[in-house]
Parts: C-alpha cells; structure tokens; sequence
C-alpha cells in the first residue's frame, strides 16, 4: 500500500470516530448541564490515567499503551451504541455488538493497524494486562467521581444500589488497590449523602 | 506531602478540568451538527497523532510526549476561553490571558506534576521540540478536514480567505512535511468547491 493509499484511509478512520462524540452516556458533566459523551469521556480518562499512575497496581507498566486503550476503548460504540454499565438485559448482546463494530471500524485502518488496534481493543476487554486492569479502573473511577458531584442524580433516576456499584466495580481493585479503596470511601459517602440507595 | 493528599489533588485537579467539555470552538463536528468542544477536539487529535505518526517529520519521536500534550494543550481555555486562530484581535492578549490560566489550573495538583504538565504545555506553545511541532501541525489538520467536511460553513461565515488558511497553517510543515503537503491539497480543493475564497 503507497503512502497515499496508507493517508487516506488513516483520515477515513480519524473522520469516521468523529461520530463517537454523538454517543451519549448516561454521565452527566460535573456541573449537571448535559449528559457526556463517548469522545470527551476518552480524552476525560486518558488524562486520569497520566495523572493517577503513581496508584497504579504496577506504576511501572507501559502508560502509552494505556492511554492508547483508553483513547479507543469507546469507539465500538459509534455501531454498538453505549451500553448503560447497570443495564442487565443490555449487557446479554453486548459483546457480539461490540465485535462486530471494532470488525467494521478498525478495519477502515491498513490492515497493521486495523490490527494493532483491535489487539489493543481485545486486550482491553479482556483485562488481559496489567495496562488493561489499570484502564479499566479509571474507566470506572470516573463516572463515580461525577455521580458525587452530580448529587447522585444518575444514581437516583435508574434507583441504582449501592451493592450493585460495589459489585459492578469491584474489578477496580486488580488495575488499582488504592482507587478501588478511595472509589469505595467515595460510595460510603454517597450512601451517607442519600445519592445512592442503601 | 501523603498519598492522600496527593489523591486528593489530583482528583480536585480531574474534575476541574471536565469543564472543558464545555468550552466551544468554531468548528463543526463532521456531521455539521453543533460546534466540537474543547475536549473531545483534545480526544481527537491524541487519535490522530497515533494513527499518523508514519508521517512526521521525525517518526521516532517520543509518541507519549506527544500525546500527553495534546490531551493537556487546551485545558487553559478554561479560564482564558477559545481563540478562534482567525481571530487577530483576540490573539494579541491570548498569551498573557492563557499563561494566568496555566498557572491556576495545573497549580491545582501536586508541586511535581504542576510543573511537569506546565513544562510540556510551554513546550508545546513554544513549538520547541520535534513531539511539539507534530502536535501542532495535527491541532491545525484536524480543523481543516472538518471544514472540508462541512462544506468550508465556518470559513465561509467568517469570510476566510485561502492565503489566510496557508499563513495560518504553514508551520505545519516543521512538525509533518507529508501532512502539511496532504492540508496544502485539501486546500486547493476547498477553494475549487467554493468553500473558501481564493
């Protein structure tokens, strides 16, 4: 493949996942004005992952390979739509869902990295690495830290209970012993505020 | 300074900066729905500086660095506000207006990480580096796509001209030859479209 043909479907690719700033979840921004979307939630936890390494199970991995991930962990969803972490029912087709995008999206790439990106997406799914545990992690801290600061508000509308966002989350602990700590002085004090049902 | 309070920092510091999303630009997403934000702009270009790295001047360059100053190179518009890179007025206190803001903003986190995302945002702005020069070359092609994209709506509201479009973007060609040789063409072909004046 020349040059040309490699630039152009690298922009195809980079202009198509524009579309993942179209995909709501059910986050709201820290100030309560509108939900947040799939791409500026990417950029959101990328930045987590920076900041936050030194808590790290292993503060030593490989934190481009992190940032990476968590920049393209979402864009499935431009195809698959964003699956509500609390939502049951929507999680039995969810992973077929999701393949079948990262088939059709990552495949818009030269195929070495249409390639290397769908491994990074596969290991992340799989929590198969200690970057892709750690990833995980902030995935989850995030929307957490922001149903404080929303007052619960996301929490309260979906009647979601504590002992769902403990088990929901708990995987936490294997990217992070001390987020996971903090996540769940973070849900004890939620509970307190009556953000989150007992 | 402990742990937890480093954590704590560094968490007041995460969610301070989640009002980036809520900082306009001029530029339209792809689809031409709304005006992009700040953040998911920030999202898109990290993506692109992964996916593109073949074509800067110098492919060995320290991928992370650049990345990692992309997620962080507007977080100051947050205090000091989008400055449309047409806009001539507004460029002449831009500086003074966004090193106050680099200032509180990365002020909010632990000493040692305030000054090491303070040293690549001054890298950045300065285009001193390789890492820095590709960055900025990706900051300008992303808006240019776009606006081919969108039928030139933005330059055409603006009443832009193509030697505006040139002098602007013309040192692109310092951090990626191939990509400011790809903008060059891209423009050319806006101007055959009637989507920027000549």
């Amino acid at each position: 493949m020349s040059v040309t043909d490699r630039l152009s479907r690298q922009v195809d690719f980079l202009l198509e996942i524009d579309r993942l700033k179209g995909v709501l979840r059910q986050t709201l921004l820290t100030d309560g004005s509108r939900r947040e979307n799939s791409a500026e939630h990417s950029w959101h936890v990328a930045i987590f992952a920076a900041v936050l390494l030194e808590h790290a199970a292993r503060p030593d991995l490989d934190l481009l390979r992190v940032i990476k991930m968590l920049l393209i962990h979402d864009v499935v969803e431009i195809d698959a739509g964003d699956t509500f972490v609390y939502d049951e029912a929507a999680h039995a087709d969810k992973a077929e869902r999701e393949r079948r995008a990262a088939d059709r999206l990552f495949g818009l790439l030269p195929p070495d990295q249409a390639r290397e990106l769908r491994e990074l997406w596969d290991e992340y799914e799989a929590r198969a690495t200690p970057e892709a545990r750690y990833a995980a992690a902030l995935d989850r801290l995030q929307p957490i830290l922001h149903n404080l600061r929303t007052q619960g508000t996301v929490w309260r509308k979906h009647g979601i209970r504590s002992s769902q966002v403990l088990a929901r989350n708990r995987h936490m602990v294997e990217g992070s012993p001390a987020l996971w700590e903090y996540a769940q002085a973070r849900i004890r004090e939620a509970v307190e505020r009556g953000y989150l049902e007992e």
